[in-house]
């Protein structure tokens, strides 16, 4: 460890973590942003309950992908850190992981609703309705709740249908957003953008309570525009 | 090309994209701005998906007005390009457009409901109900999708009876607004207008459902207050 | 004039002009401040449509409190003007009045509904519901235009029974909120209250449509306060 | 008095009030923070009416705790003294106070309502639903009105079982929230995370009026999770 390869991860985590707090996505300390090296089984996270202008990125902690185990580092890590490990191992393709409360989207969590497409803005980013999880049991919450939270989310996912990268965003019921993306600045991309769509359907339902979504040929078309093998979206670099 | 003359447009053209994220009214990359020269027969156009702070006036993208293949740059130019050149082909007064994605504005887009007017900020620069587009078909879609956006604008400012000046925005239905004027700095104060017009018109139905359009009178009144042969707002310049 | 009393006052409608813009009270150019000097019998206002940042309090417009002829500088002054004398002259002790369109006030001008008294923060400022003006009638919108919503205002005072300093705050119907105090400065502040205010009571709303004013006691209690003999909030500066 | 151990504490009365206006949690000069001494019988807070930006903290107030007698300073202490002095004699554990007109507690304070926990943003500082106080009698406002408020404040709590550190805020009805914590700190913490709850809270009845509040498990588990002798979020310092 400690070499270049973990440096730049711990660089590109700090500043992650730094970006949801510019954006305002951030309220005292909810909030924390991870990358992963998968080759090196590795996971840089944010240590917990650190005020944001303390971070820096050697405070990052570094912890094992498989058992979670601290590697480097004197910080205990993110109190949410089984959550994202088990975000990690259960979609491969994903390399970071962001978590906020931030409130439009929080809403959602709490109103235990998942956010109907209602128009492009929705469609560039996120391929159909932004699930919601199901509740904890007593059990979960009562034995490895963090490790839950992980599951619950994945097993959104699954029972959508999609695949992590074409969903990059699913909301623990009762709490608040997880993104991600393929590296931690595409998964604060995502934090960014779902909290625009979920204020935006907000202010829809509250201009029309029975709004419909777009329509699936849009909604295809557009998120075609920026993903996959038929994009013209962007400089295609 | 290259000369004096397209120089200036380009710098208009990147100050009035530079104006709609100092506003406000992008997230991310999600908007766009443009400019035209309708005697050199060039529009000034964003390039695609450049963050917005990498921008600088040699980097805008120059395109044909007749058929949009590229005169200058190595940049692609924006996705949204033939829905701008649409709107000039279209619309032979405007000399600016500008789309966003800005919160309030795509709130009624997305509800897909034209926005009445309530008060004078509204009469101020919009002359009536602020129209909303019919949704594309299938074909449309599947089609020259971006071009058919740019056609079903100009065709609510015609159902609407509207001169493209005096009705300088259209919101797009499941999308967002797109707004224009005689210059590009023009159609961005039109875009900044719309989304305080549209967020005080969504409080509004808040307070009451109900809501009564301003009268008539008052409407032309403040609409000629600023345009037109008697107008008397400003200094006249 | 020219003289350093008329230096003095521009110079704090200037400054009036500046502080609506920084408290974010101002879209675009929607808003002015003026100020009065009765023993000298002139009125300094904001020029018409000239962009704040170009603002200079030696570009203030100087008139007549009479008659409302420009006394000193080239710039038409706000085509408000004839408002501001209005308010001026039917209210002979306030000194400074303060024009904006600010959201959360202009959402219930527009929907013509005056602003109950949910709570202290209101208390502190005006003494009872804010009162809304009623429609003007074609004939007067065809007038004197915005003389006549001056006499509205001045009319809505008086039906509500209130002596213009304990209620500095009036909403036009279909138009947004005038205010006013002993100065220019204290215009500004009831203006920076009335957005609060407004804000606070829509949010009330949503929360219980049928919510209640504060009792009249604490209402009295709040207001007597910060004002008149008896108050025993600040330093008694 | 006029020791170090004063200046210390003047010194972080001075920074939370710094704190709660830099959080954009206060207009124009709606708030105030104090802090208390315990051993040396004192409470410091805000002067009464002094902007902020005038505010050092040698021009802090500083009163007896027991009987509020002015020990230091030539500026008159807020005129919400009694009531910061009733919180503190009523509940021995808190060491710093706060009181905002932030706008989303305010709404609920103003609806009389109290704030159920909706999510874990919510567990994580308060530990069930936030109560609102009682209207006051018309007795108790024309007595002594401000330790009034504090006693009831003191009442709600008690009604609702809680001890004043494991539910840190209480809205006064048709006023605004008070918050406390250990420290001045931590009580503008609290004022922080009250002002996201309630505006996440809104939002949620916005969405699903009839939302249901977390499972108590859940809330006990996150409380839980920061405070207490189990608590395992943050660095254990």
């Amino acid at each position: 460890m400690g070499d270049r390869a973990t440096t730049a991860l711990r660089e590109a985590v700090w500043r992650a973590n730094q970006a949801i707090v510019e954006a305002g996505l951030v309220t005292l300390s909810f909030g924390n942003a991870s990358g992963v090296d998968r080759e090196r089984g590795v996971m840089v996270i944010k240590p917990s309950g650190v005020p944001y202008d303390e971070l820096r990125p050697a405070l990052m902690a570094v912890v094992a992908l498989d058992d979670g185990r601290v590697l480097e580092g004197d910080l205990r890590p993110s109190s949410d850190t089984p959550t994202h490990l088990e975000l990690y191992r259960g979609s491969p393709g994903i390399g970071g992981v962001v978590h906020t409360h931030s409130t439009a989207a929080t809403a959602w969590a709490q109103a235990r609703r998942s956010i109907p497409p209602f128009g492009t803005t929705h469609a560039d980013h996120f391929h159909g309705a932004i699930p919601v999880t199901r509740l904890l049991t007593k059990a979960e919450v009562a034995g490895d709740y963090e490790a839950a939270t992980g599951s619950v989310i994945v097993a959104a996912l699954e029972s959508g249908g999609f695949e992590a990268l074409e969903m990059p965003a699913v909301l623990v019921a009762s709490h608040g957003p997880f993104t991600w993306g393929p590296d931690p600045g595409a998964a604060v991309d995502n934090a960014i953008a779902l909290e625009a769509v979920a204020a935006m359907a907000s202010r829809t339902l509250e201009l029309d309570p029975d709004a419909q979504p777009m329509t699936d040929y849009l909604l295809e078309r557009h998120y075609r525009r920026k993903h996959g093998a038929g994009a013209y979206y962007g400089q295609g670099r």
